[in-house]
């Protein structure tokens, strides 16, 4: 039996201490404001926001939401999101991806202001990811990967971790945070030969392949720890699910996350922490 | 016997390609121009720069130097580094490091024109590196790697590659080229344990240590292809060598590169091809 490593314990921790700068930086006539924009109604956006809305709610952070029509022109949009990343009022803005495919993404990125970019989706933001300085935010689910690891106390430093994924959303921001904290890294992707071969080596296994179930006892080891990112809908028991198999795999290694109920449940309260601290930095 | 990777052969290859772009660009009216900026008068930068002349000459870049007393004030130091950041006939500036000590290196490096950043120091650059994205240049002795990798037909896509060392200046942006190739990459580092474990089950070994002969034959294996990136003078020998105990791993491995005439020939190479890029994108 592994242990359960849950996220809400996580993220209640990191709520508690944001609501504490929150109602610090009102003091101070600061009201950290984060906006949400979305185009269109996909249900995981949907699902997002609201789960970014009651973090809000609790830590005291204000939300402001763009919700744009999934037929919106490129003209509206730009002008939208133009006003958003102008507006001192906001802090922190949360552009959901993917756009509908006849908006320019890259255009999006480009254009946004770094200051406000509490998703880590800019070249500023990453640059800062790759060479460990503060320059932007990291990917919220990638630090809440490492948020989950330290509240649990999982050594990261002098251990061999393994990311299975190399997006820029999450497997390789996953990966070089795990560095920055001295972990030893291999990050498989779908051109790696042998992977379960590669984990089963790893104290620490990232799942962020994406598929669900990819991840079965033999990627592992007895000893390891085991983060599942992905989530997923599984058709036949209707239910939410990850990239790791988790009948199977929670019986073989030390400790995991569950999906729901894991890593999903920090990411929001990371992304509170970021326009806390894109407000402090005003 | 393993197979010896010269780096002379890859060079002469690359600078023939440039020689015939640069009399395009000459043609057009460009004039590819590189500014060497040095600071004092350290042995290495000056041997550097001297590689530089030469290549320069060979691909028919102007090269330009600046070269400051070490005792140069900031405000000196500033002014002239603002001077060739602005100069438009200057299409890339190699700046030696490290600076001396009472000058600010981070300043440097925040204030240089990215589109002039050929040897890939500044956060444009990198985040360029990790990402994936055209977005400025590697670092030279990074992509010199890559060069080599590619010239000998040694494979790179699917195969495992070890990297020792994880400065931003090659251990780090090489990991990630080679990872954009498909290989599958841990970079190892001062706080890996068991560093020749870890080694020895990689197809690439890419040795950045920065530590003379520390990378012996218990590191490698039979099959294995071994680039050697340090370079050190060697007392004993009188003679420049590197990372790589090579008269040990040498007999033990499938091909390696030497130290000197390895890498190291073919980094001044890979400037002179970004200078030529910047100025063409001119």
């Amino acid at each position: 039996m592994a242990r359960v490593l849950k996220g809400k314990e996580v993220a209640d921790a990191i709520c508690e201490r944001l609501a504490k700068q929150c109602a610090e930086l009102k003091e101070g006539g600061v009201n950290p404001t984060l906006c949400t924009f979305r185009v269109g109604e996909r249900e995981d956006d949907i699902a997002y926001e609201k789960a970014a809305e009651k973090r809000a709610e609790k830590t005291g952070v204000t939300l402001r939401r763009v919700v744009l029509p999934a037929e919106v022109t490129q003209e509206e949009f730009d002008a939208e999101w133009k006003r958003v990343n102008e507006d001192p009022a906001i802090h922190g803005i949360l552009l959901f991806a993917p756009l509908p495919k006849h908006l320019d993404m890259e255009r999006a990125r480009e254009t946004m202001n770094p200051a406000k970019d509490v998703d880590g989706i800019t070249l500023s933001s990453l640059a800062g990811v790759f060479t460990n300085t503060k320059t932007g935010f990291a990917p919220c689910t990638a630090e809440a990967v490492m948020e989950l690891l330290r509240h649990y106390g999982i050594p990261v430093s002098g251990k061999k971790a393994a990311v299975i994924g190399r997006s820029l959303v999450i497997g390789r921001p996953v990966g070089q945070l795990l560095m920055h904290e001295n972990a030893t890294v291999v990050n498989c992707h779908t051109r790696t030969q042998d992977v379960p071969e590669i984990t089963r080596q790893a104290d620490i296994l990232v799942c962020a392949a994406g598929q669900m179930h990819c991840v079965t006892e033999e990627y592992t080891n007895p000893a390891q720890t085991v983060i599942d990112v992905g989530i997923h809908w599984d058709e036949e028991k209707g239910a939410l699910t990850g990239d790791v198999d988790f009948a199977r795999v929670e019986p073989q290694v030390a400790a995991i996350t569950p999906v729901p109920g894991g890593v999903g449940s920090v990411t929001s309260s990371v992304l509170m922490a970021h326009v806390i601290e894109a407000a402090g930095r005003d």
